[in-house]
Formats: C-alpha cells, sequence, structure tokens
C-alpha cells in the first residue's frame, strides 16, 4: 500500500500532524508526491564504479565535459555546481545557508528552504499545491498584478482583494472583515514590506494582525511573501518576518509558508532564486517538502546551476553583509529624498516606510495620467487603474531626479 | 470588449486562424494571456529621462547595482543581462539566436522561440495549455517518468501509454492504434532521439509516421521532445526534427510544438534554458506566443539570467560548432564501444542508434537487478521496472568500463 499510494501516504501523515495543511490542499495538492524515479535511483547509484545511470554527458569521473565557449566565461565558479543538474529541491548546500541566515531572525520549527526559480515560482507552487476554484484567496489591494493571475487566472480561485492601507497605516479593519467572510477554505497571502505600498506595519499593528490570525478557525494557509525583507527604513517598523511571530500558530488551523529570495535581498533580480519555507516540522514538514519537491519536479525539475552557485557563493563571502549594507544605504537615501520633496512640494501620498515603492493617490484616470506624464516630461511611472493611484519606484531613481519626479507628478494629479 | 477580454480575444484569432490549436486548449488554456501589467508600463517607460516604474535597485541609468561579491564571480558576462530582469518570455536577443540556428535545418512558417525554464518548464506548460482531465496524452512506453506526473498526475490527463520501439525499429503500429483509439481532443508526446530507448527512427519510419500524423482526424497537439536532437550516431535515422517534417500539416487538425534547449544540446544540463516554439506564424502564432507569455509570466515569470547570458554568449562564440562536434565524436566514441561490447557479450537490447541512452530487456525483477548491479558489482544503471528493462547510461561512460558494465550486466539478467 505505502509503496502503490505515496500521495494517499502523505496526505494520510498531513492529516495526523498538520490538519490544517491536509485541508487546504487542493485536488492536485492531494494527487501531487515526488516519484522515486531516475533521480533517486541516481542518487542510490553514487559512489559506484561505474556509474551508468546519469543522464547527463561527464567524463566519467563526475566532471561535465564544459564546452569552452561556456567554461571561459565562468572560470571562478565550480563547474559541476554550473553546469551539472543540481539535487532535486535544490543545491542541498545553498538550501543550508538560506536555512542558517533565516534561523538568526529566530528560532522557529520549519522545513529546510526549498529552491524555487525565482518567487513567482513559489507564489505558483503554493497555488497549486492549495489553492481550487472553490478557495478563497485574499489577495492584498492594491498589490502586485501578477498574484490575481497566478491564483485566479491560472489556478482559478475566487479571488477576494483586501485592502492594505488606510492614510494612517495598516487596514487592519479590512484584513479582520476579508477573514470573517471565508468560508471554507482560504488562502491568505500577506506582503511586506509591501508592493506597491512600501508600506510595513509597525509592532503594535504586527500584535494585532497576528491575534487575528491565531484567532482564525481556518483551514487558512498564510502566505508571507517577504520578498522585499530587511527593507524597511523607519524604526519600529517589521523587524523581522511574520513568519517568526507565527511560530506557535495551531496547527490544526494554520499553515504557514514563507517565500523569500536572492531577487531583491541580494538586487540580484535575474537569478531566479527563491525560496520556500514551511512553518512545520518533524513528519509534516517532511511531508509537506516532498509534496512540494513533487510540484517543483513537474514543473521546473532542476533549478538553475549558475544562479545556485552564485547566490551560494554570495551567502558565504565574508563580505556580504557589508556590501549589502551599502547598498540598503543608497536606497534608503532615496527614499529620504523622495519623503522630503513629497513634504516640499505637499504632494499626498499613502503611507510608505520601506521596500523601494510609494502610491500617490489620484482623481481621474491613472492611466491616462501615466500617459502624459511620459508623452509631456518623459517621467516614467506605474499606474494601479482600478484603485487609482500612480506608483513611484525610487530603487532606479538617481538622488538628483527626485524633485524633478515629485514636481512632475505634482502638476498633473 | 478587446480591452476587457483579452483572452476571449486571443480565442476567437484562434478559432479563425488554427482551429486545432483552439480547440486543444485546455480551460487553463482558455483563460490565459499575457497582461498588459507593469512589465508592459516599463516597456513603455523606456527611453523616459525619469523611469520610476521599474521594481529593480539600479544606478538610476540602467546599470544594477551589485553586490562585489557576486560581480567578482562572473566579470566575463555583461551585469544587465546577468543582474536584472530579462523581458518577458526571455532574453530577445537569446531567442533571436535559437531562432536563426533552427532555420538552418529549413524554412518553416514558426513562432521566435520563447525561452523556458529548462525543457520540463516546457513540457509543463505545454500541459497547462492543452491538457484537461478529459484529454488523451499518449505517451511514450518506455518513457521518461516525469512525462506522466506532468501530464497525469499535475494534469489529470487520461495517459495512454503507445510502444515506442520493438526489436527491428519504430513501432509504427503500436503508435497508428494508439491514436486511432483517441476521442475527443488528444496531445501526442514524441521524443526522439527517444529517452529512455535511444532510437531515432529511419528515413523511411519518419515517412510513414508523418504520413499517420497528417491523416489524423484531431484536434491533436502535437509535442516534440527535442532535448537530444543532432546525437544521432548513424546515417539515414533522423536528420532533423519532425518539426520540420510537418511544416505542412493543416491547423484544422494539428498543432505541433517543438521543445528544445541547451541542456543536452550545448552540455549545459545546470542552465535551465529550454526553448518553445509552435508551428504557426501570422495571427495564430502570435496568439499562442501571447498564451504561452501568460502562463510563463503564471510559473516562473523572468527567465535564469545568467544562464541565459552564457548560452547567448556560447550561441555567438565563432568555435561553437566545433567545440560541439569534439564532445559529441567523445559520446559516440563510447556508443561504438557499448554497441562492441553487446556484440562481444552477446547482450540482448532494442534497438539503439542515438542519445545516449541503451535499453536492455530482462526477464523477473528489473528492480531487483539494478540493486544487485549496486551491490555485486559497484555498478549503477535504472530499472524501467514496468518494462521490463534496464537502462544504460554511457554519457558518462568511460570508455575503458563499457566492457565492464556490460560483462556484470550480462551475468545478471
Amino acid at each position: 500500500m505505502d509503496r502503490m499510494d505515496p500521495a494517499a501516504r502523505l496526505n494520510r501523515t498531513l492529516e495526523r500532524t498538520h490538519p490544517a495543511a491536509f485541508r487546504g490542499l487542493s485536488d492536485l495538492g492531494r494527487r501531487i508526491y515526488f516519484p522515486v524515479d531516475i533521480p533517486a535511483q541516481s542518487a542510490e547509484a553514487r559512489g559506484c564504479a561505474i556509474n551508468a545511470t546519469i543522464g547527463e554527458v561527464t567524463d566519467g569521473s563526475g566532471n561535465p565535459l564544459v564546452l569552452a565557449a561556456l567554461r571561459e566565461r565562468v572560470p571562478d565558479l565550480d563547474p559541476k555546481q554550473v553546469f551539472l543538474y543540481s539535487a532535486q529541491g535544490g543545491d542541498p548546500e545553498l538550501r543550508r545557508l538560506w536555512g542558517a541566515r533565516l534561523s538568526r531572525h529566530g528560532a522557529v520549527p520549519a522545513t529546510l528552504p526549498l529552491v524555487s526559480c525565482g518567487i513567482t515560482h513559489g507564489l505558483s507552487l503554493v497555488g497549486d499545491l492549495f489553492v481550487d476554484p472553490d478557495t478563497t484567496v485574499l489577495l492584498p489591494r492594491p498589490g502586485w498584478g501578477n498574484y490575481r493571475l497566478i491564483f485566479g487566472v491560472r489556478r482559478g480561485g475566487r479571488v477576494v482583494p483586501y485592502n492594505v492601507v488606510t492614510p494612517t497605516g495598516l487596514d487592519l479593519d479590512g484584513i479582520a472583515d476579508a477573514l470573517a467572510q471565508v468560508q471554507g477554505k482560504a488562502l491568505l497571502l500577506l506582503n511586506f514590506p509591501s508592493n506597491p505600498t512600501g508600506y510595513s506595519p509597525s509592532i503594535a499593528e504586527i500584535q494585532a494582525l497576528v491575534a487575528l490570525l491565531v484567532a482564525h478557525p481556518g483551514p487558512l494557509t498564510v502566505v508571507l511573501d517577504d520578498a522585499y525583507q530587511d527593507m524597511v527604513w523607519e524604526p519600529g517598523h517589521l523587524p523581522r518576518s511574520l513568519f517568526f511571530e507565527l511560530a506557535n500558530a495551531d496547527p490544526g488551523r494554520l499553515l504557514v509558508v514563507k517565500l523569500d529570495g536572492a531577487t531583491k535581498e541580494l538586487f540580484f533580480f535575474g537569478a531566479r532564486v527563491g525560496f520556500l519555507t514551511f512553518l512545520a516540522s518533524g513528519e509534516a514538514g517532511d511531508a509537506l517538502t516532498d509534496k512540494a519537491r513533487g510540484m517543483l519536479r513537474a514543473t521546473v525539475s532542476a533549478m538553475p546551476g549558475p544562479s545556485q552557485a552564485l547566490v551560494r557563493a554570495a551567502l558565504q563571502h565574508p563580505d556580504i553583509e557589508a556590501q549589502r549594507a551599502a547598498t540598503l544605504a543608497e536606497v534608503q537615501r532615496r527614499y529620504h529624498a523622495l519623503k522630503s520633496a513629497m513634504h516640499e512640494f505637499d504632494l499626498p501620498h499613502l503611507p510608505f516606510n520601506s521596500a523601494f515603492f510609494a502610491l500617490v493617490p489620484v482623481k481621474g484616470d491613472a492611466d491616462a495620467i501615466r500617459r502624459r506624464l511620459i508623452a509631456e516630461a518623459s517621467v516614467g511611472v506605474v499606474s494601479f487603474q482600478d484603485f487609482g493611484a500612480l506608483r513611484l519606484g525610487y530603487g532606479s531613481l538617481r538622488l538628483e531626479d527626485v524633485r524633478r519626479l515629485v514636481e512632475a507628478v505634482r502638476e498633473r494629479i
């Protein structure tokens, strides 16, 4: 039986050890498992004198036969890491390094992070595992447009937007109302620091939010999109991921999944190295990891070697935190310049304190204003048409351009 | 209307211009489209004096602010290509180069290749676009185990295996029987050179196969997994992908999709750079590309920068074909050594002439024999338990180990 139906075995384990995870699974989430196929057989043959399991071309001693045209461009990276398949679920050493990095912020019962192909892929995997057409998916409004494509269009979930911020801070009432309306199973996506608002909650707001979540009857899958973690420019706001505040959530009601990655955290946008970590341990953690690895196998299989090798090298570099701090300080200078110019020109805006975005509410057609800014002032911003706002992204702004940006927007709203 | 329902607009275009593609779409395939969201708005703002659309950290002039710990490892690659997001659908120059590479084999009405995160991702996208629970999915038997996970477990398709080879060559009757049983819409996966058989059809077999396909009433989506293309070691077999032989397929009945990539073709297994190309052009090609880009956006979004930069550099390298030829010649030497040793030891095998696999049929428990080979002879092979065969992969075999491998297998079957 165990051999015949590996998915059912995982489901039984979750039903017993983490009922919220079990009840939250989609139909596909119930079906999926990590198959014992060729990668598993290859793993058993590791160390054999003759290894004819491998679907790769090597020299027979485990070293890749690399074309010089490729090799000469990356002489300082390990050819095995770059040119051969990495282990299913991601490079084990990279996973260990990221797990260690997370644990500096607190000790919680978490799985070893799995590598996803960017945070989008992590979101997509979570959608596959936990969203069906009858699943309520609570998405931030305003929020990243791709959430709707991933959870609504792609998985067909019943998307219910909740309001993120009020003029004074986190919209706790909005989140509470959305949670209260849930019938059946639900997924709540939280994104702090937030894109596009640039807002991160205060300590008091975090306490109130966590109280709301842990009181929810469930089954509720809480997905933390922590893409911008650490990019908080004001003291007293979001000192660490909500993941750590939810460590004691009842597995009978809540499942918490953390998504983060090198994309913003190492300013390595092209990497497509994300991580997926469950707030679960023991048998529950193993079963969830197995399901997620199965979904990884069925969507992308191995993760990109050069990106993983680069992120691994960076995490092992002795100066990595000093280098990050220097770039973070540069972004923070742009943040302060923007705040200051907004004050000077009296530009209305929603509260923001983190990441590299600020929202300017506009009356009338936001997209028309966006197009006028391009045509008349050679200024590009992003419009959130349904929300009636413009997003100013300051991650790529020169300090000397900030006042001109604010002035150009002020004149047209 | 056009603005309000972009998916319906694409569906109407396909219904008119490529009925087989339209009728082959899954429910999800009908829903998906490429949204005009932030990447599109960023594209419109390109060239602005001040660009505040960007969700990246740059110096304000389009150059990434790269951590030295990352930069110092890849001094010979363009930082923009490596560290910033690539365009949705993949790096345009890389797509152009791969398209040009394909067109050397023949002029066919094809879309510009989209970049997928490895060929697995291409298969997964095709499953998302064209497979529902009521879709018949004809999969090769024996075949790569992940096909079943992708199309059967993940998409819930009605998997029907067809036999690939007989002791004398391609099993045309097996394929014909499988196609004749199809009711409603179907997807046929063809994988030549084949994993795990290592077989590629002869010219006469290709003609018969193509005749079968073009006569099918459809709607039939023909998916060509061309991972191992060009790795054909015997003259008179598969001189080029079946893609080119299907150029005149009737769009009222057939849709042809080609999947290939750097994985095996550049011996760059860690890259996760695959390509997805439709046999379609004009409005149909644009609509299919838009659907596939939407699915890319909802699964992985941007593709890995370092891998794309490396593949692009390799494709532009003047010696790339000479370098490939040298490695192909090495694999071919292993092929001949294996053929010779099999003859010497009279080891039964199915026909093989390409890629780097050979199948040895066994009586009894294939997996037990596999485990005995590890335990008794320190020899690793892959078992295909349901098919009753062992796969010998010679891509990673030293020439001097080939006889010992064959002898060890011969003694135990």
